[in-house]
């Protein structure tokens, strides 16, 4: 599947100054490295500079003071790595949906789906669902009762949503991800574990992502609360009446358990894990497989773990960490001697 | 969606003392801040007890020493959260199935499907399987040759078993879940991974319940084992072969290698990861994120793991963690030294 | 489902030598200590050499070594463990899709699948997708547009292809994987994050495992690409542009993020993260959860984490490691000290 697009119209299209020949075609995107004469490129990373003289890409989104390392076609624009995003979406091969219900699809007799909506091969929209102008639903969706997906939302095929899921406008949702679950709650009654209903539902703002198999569980009584703009990666589990902050992103495998507030505009790289009834200020960088045991009232960034060794060094590592505490005592120890010793010692407080 | 039960009504379905109006409507429940007047809310955590007197819910389960703090109407119960497990299903809005076979399900002509029991839009049962009386199998759900699900069970939209799983009773299973996927088992043969066919099966016992997205895979010869009453939240990983005890509970995004055992009441919090071969005695806690390498075999509370620290400060801390074999030696070298010195000192012993 | 054969036919199945009766009828497979008279087991690890008396097995794989530990029927071969995944094939219940096309299956006029492959119920198949002989797309399956899956191939029920992926022969995916979703790309503008379309393929090699619930990311501007021969457990995640060299293995849970490229030959343990951008060579052996934050350019195994503890143990441990930094220091400055006392003290230059 190839698009054609001329370089001016690009130009026009993002607002950029253009460098070259307008009537040049543009057929795809690739990097400076490995675009040919017929791809557009860009240089966000500083760190690939290096790559522009010997670009062989038929013109490149550049910042006006990259433009002289460059000698080929280019369009000037304040931000390249924003204005690749923008056209990124041109040269998308994905199948653009047309509107309508395909035959195959079950729907409830009283569940809304506008005209201008897309229904997909074996879909299933039950009682009172409403699905609004230009959203797409895959095939094999299941939309569960009383839910709603606001205007422009698209729905890869095999999603799963429960009922009273309520969605914003222009969301994505990738294939697997299950929204609606019923959360983690059991009460245990002399060592059995007691099912409690999750009576709440899910509210998910407008422009937000959620990636591959990831699960968003509905609330135990109140609702789940995803903000607008937040970003979900793939793999991604979001516990019972957890509440994430506008434009906070999320990358794959992180795990928030139950009842735990995380602010706007966070960033939790992989593999982060959060305990339960925390909260976690806005700004917070949380960097991968860290372990979130207590509440952050700070913005800034956070870490846990140990850095890779070989495994036969990190096997004495370990080893040595388990006799922390006795090294610790020790030391405090010696520095009494050594006081004693030597008058003058400056030994820690603490130990 | 709105269910509404009298308070007498409740007061009697739990055997609670009823304090108030047993003619009080009871539209739902809430926690004590968020309760409205015709909601009926539950101190189960002391740290709460604070905001009794300010509670708007329309009645409280309370435990009888707890009454005073509250003036209100109140259902006196000996276990508030127990009881609030019991009522919360009289409110869940979840949609109830209605006995019958949805006109798409395909359904193999020597299957046996009870005609107590729910078949949703386009579920596929293959042949030789067997569907109890008063279970569900929902919409897109995949039920392999000769797999038996007991009474009352209840599959949300989309569950894949494959062939030759057997399931106990009351078994609730989450969107996404897969029982009796091939595991990893692969034979090296000179640098290349040949497959060995995974011909056991998966045996699930009474009252289990899985979550979203979480996989079972089926043995490599014997069955791989869920005891009754076992509690799996969503995106777990149950390699081949495991067993897991009666009445144990793991949070989500636990990994369990092949072939582990764990014994019974044990507790798994979140992303958990267990090696294979290895057992787990019964009445272990394990805590988030740990690392289990080895057997447990006595009961108690394990944790691997660092904790969390601002970024700065860990990367301090992970330098100075490879250096702790350096660090632990230098230490025994000084006590030597310092023992020299002062004769009395009293260093420990290893090092 | 019983499969029968008889001792000689698997002795010239594998070109075995047959120390026993050729008329034997075996029915089955299990291990050493759980095989019945018509089973026929095997002994790979000699720590089960201790089992082989006792055995009740109809027939054991045997190294030549090994046969005086026996005194019943074997098989002897150089390779038993490899002798046991060849006939492990032969006992699998697993049930064989004959070659036709369900009647429910929803197939575009433009997509090609050949007569000899199987597309089970429910299936969806889109416009210029290609299916091979020999290959079996379960129910519930989604081939987006111009997927191409080579010959031999076979896809559990519910596995879901976005457009252009490209997968090679004899390529096994389980239920619940994702191959093709849209990776984490998203421009960071003035705080908000603008979606990046993600023009890039999935390329598949041949040979290939792919586990229940993994995800695999379709490519930014190139392809996301798996070798030959490569085996992925279950609930992986792999990020877009990440390439994977020829038989390599991940456990379950790994997770792998953006751009990395990972060796040859290489074994990933369960739950090891990878952040992005970096390089792991062939033959690297990394260790369960460990977290990988640059590029190994060395063979060998390498490891992160700390050893599990007793959790009051744990908690004194994880306390002293943020004093780890002081610890050090005190360390340094004692060593002067003494040094200053003791003259001939040997301490360390770092600290």
């Amino acid at each position: 599947m190839t698009v054609t697009i001329k370089l001016g119209q690009l130009a026009e299209f993002l607002g950029a100054t253009l460098r070259g020949d307008p009537e040049k075609d543009i057929t795809g995107l690739a990097t400076l490295q490995e675009a040919g004469p017929a791809q557009l490129s860009f240089l966000a990373n500083p760190q690939y500079r290096k790559y522009l003289a010997s670009s062989q890409a038929a013109a490149l989104l550049l910042k006006p003071a990259d433009a002289e390392g460059f000698a080929g076609d280019a369009l000037l624009v304040p931000d390249p790595y924003a204005a690749y995003a923008r056209v990124s979406h041109l040269f998308d091969p994905k199948p653009v949906a047309v509107a309508g219900i395909h035959p195959t699809a079950v729907i409830a007799a009283d569940a809304f789906v506008d005209p201008a909506a897309n229904v997909g091969a074996f879909a299933v929209i039950e009682s009172g669902a409403h699905i609004a102008a230009g959203t797409t639903v895959g095939a094999h969706c299941f939309i569960g009762a009383r839910s709603v997906i606001g205007e422009g939302g698209w729905l890869a095929p095999r999603v799963t949503l429960y009922h009273d899921v309520r969605i914003g406008k222009r969301v994505v949702i990738q294939s697997g991800a299950v929204l609606g679950g019923e959360g983690f709650g059991f009460a245990n009654v002399k060592g059995t574990w007691q099912k409690i209903a999750q009576v709440g539902g899910v509210l998910i703002g407008d422009d937000v992502e959620i990636g591959v198999n990831t699960a968003v569980d509905r609330g135990a009584l109140a609702d789940t609360i995803l903000g607008n703009g937040v970003k979900l990666d793939n793999q991604i589990q979001i516990a019972h009446n957890v509440q994430v902050g506008d434009h906070t992103a999320m990358a794959a495998c992180v795990g928030i358990s139950g009842s735990t507030k995380i602010g706007k505009h966070c960033m939790l790289a992989g593999g982060v894990g959060l305990v339960g009834h925390i909260e976690v200020c806005d700004n917070v960088f949380i960097t991968g497989m860290t372990m979130v045991t207590h509440s952050i009232t700070e913005p800034g960034a956070y870490s846990s773990g140990t850095a890779m060794q070989p495994a036969a060094e990190w096997r004495k590592s370990a080893a040595r960490l388990r006799q922390l505490d006795d090294i610790a005592r020790r030391l405090r120890q010696l520095e009494k001697q050594v006081g004693e010793v030597t008058p003058d010692g400056n030994a820690s407080s603490d130990g």
